[in-house]
């Protein structure tokens, strides 16, 4: 059972791919998957986040890349990642973020040379300061190497405009996921809302108490990923899990193929949502025996 | 004893900072580092390596900080990073590099999303295709957290413009890291060397037989490094071992700061070779008892 008021960073939070093509951003894709998302009725748009590259692009790139996904979002909130390696080029993207509509932004300590906790709290500190909407944390350690511990949670938690923390996943095990969301709960103010992410545990997530799901299939796959949140939602622990379940066999393709991003690219490019090579290079997605084998297992799940 | 012919992918290669402002690059600063290191007479300069901060500027600020190291270093070599996320923004760095001048190129596998080795080796295909100046293979996990295997490293180094790999240490046993170093040397061609990066290991490599220190304390102070490859080059293992042990307390504060950059940003601010605070946020120099500690380490080594 989910906590609390319907906020933005509540329900699911739909992250679409932004699509490539040679001569930059695929527009008229991009625009297509957000349509979808608005379609399909997601609870937020997470737009720029690690499986809209943000990384990868300039920040003009970005500055239209949100354009477009506010502009074509309908009522449905938008969230934009604004993470860079530099705090100077966090400041101008969040500035951009908030002209461009972002009803919210999302937030990754980025790294290059390994940042230390004081450095990570000085950064959300400028940023939060500077901002007139809320802000998820964005605690991936797989992309950005840095490990949060509960305690920097809690004190970045206190900063002004923090609604949400996104969480890289929970455990396997039902209670233990349980007291981990509680363990986080217990240290946050009551206005920030714990999310998951990990798309294979976001069922076990949801189920142990997560408002959001912060979801990767969500942003291609809207329908799919709605019928596991609102099952959750509805406090239906074991039609979440049974949905969660019959898509292992794409968890295992994410676990198989170095995360989820190459996974989702190519069965948008499978679903004619993206040109392929849809991901900048040096990414590139699947191909070969990899790919035909995604394509069956789209048309098994019924996924399109 | 160093095998091979010089080359400017032997000896000392130092590694400058590119000391910041509010204003952004600090160019009497970084002109001023510049033109130590020429005076020293090190055998190439490390423009933009990662004590340079090449992942923390704008394109511009990297065309710029090329251009005043090429026209600063007199008839030294300048070696420039041209490391991105994206292989268009590689190519672009390389062609800046070319036209500022450069003598060689210095390219990191720089991740968001963990990369493929697949993906790696077609990054070095696609930017050796382009390139008209040799290029040294920039292996640094700690950054990149991309681990190389030896494998990749002998298909990369048939590529042409291949000229070094700057390897992330050696073992400290001086009969492992020489196991190592034949070992690497085995798979490449013979005009490919060999280079040391890790400072507290830079003796053991050279006596290990690599033919170049890629060091960045030898950005800040080139004669203390070069003392060091000197001997070596000489084959005076021991004065080599010597020199290098004397440094011993500066290697350990590296290690307790996250790695070299805090410690040789904060020694230049302490020499008044920059200002503080001169690295991008969030990263910060040390601070406090800390950089009292390393004040009272430089006097007592004489490193001025």
């Amino acid at each position: 059972m989910i906590r609390g008021q319907p906020t933005m960073f509540s329900g699911l939070s739909a992250f679409p791919l932004t699509p490539m093509n040679q001569s930059g951003i695929d527009e008229a894709a991009f625009v297509r998957l957000v349509e979808r998302l608005a379609d399909a009725g997601v609870d937020s748009i997470g737009a720029l986040g690690s499986t809209g590259s943000y990384a990868y692009l300039t920040r003009a790139e970005r500055m239209r890349t949100a354009q477009l996904a506010v502009k074509h979002a309908g009522e449905v909130p938008v969230i934009i990642g604004i993470g860079a390696l530099r705090t100077r080029d966090v400041l101008a993207l969040a500035e951009d973020a908030q002209k461009a509509g972002a009803s919210g932004v999302l937030l990754a300590p980025m790294s290059y040379q390994k940042l230390s906790a004081d450095e990570v709290f000085a950064l959300y500190e400028t940023v939060t300061r500077s901002l007139s909407v809320p802000l998820c944390v964005y605690d991936n350690p797989t992309t950005t190497h840095f490990e949060f511990s509960d305690e920097l949670h809690e004190r970045i938690a206190q900063l002004p405009n923090v609604r949400s923390i996104k969480i890289p996943g929970v455990p396997v095990e039902p209670r233990a996921a349980r007291a981990r969301v509680e363990r986080l709960r217990a240290l946050v103010p009551p206005q920030v809302t714990i999310g998951v992410s990990g798309d294979a545990l976001a069922a076990t997530g949801l189920n142990a108490g997560c408002e959001v799901w912060y979801s990767v299939i969500g942003g291609l796959f809207p329908r799919a990923a709605l019928a596991i949140t609102r099952a959750a939602q509805a406090g239906d622990v074991q039609e979440a899990t049974r949905l969660s379940e019959r898509l292992r066999p794409l968890w295992a393709l994410f676990d198989q193929h170095g995360g989820s991003l190459r996974v989702v690219a190519a069965a948008a490019e499978l679903r004619g949502l993206a040109e392929h090579p849809t991901l900048p290079l040096p990414l590139k997605t699947l191909e070969g025996a990899d790919r035909q084998q995604l394509a069956a297992l789209l048309d098994e799940l019924d996924l399109a």
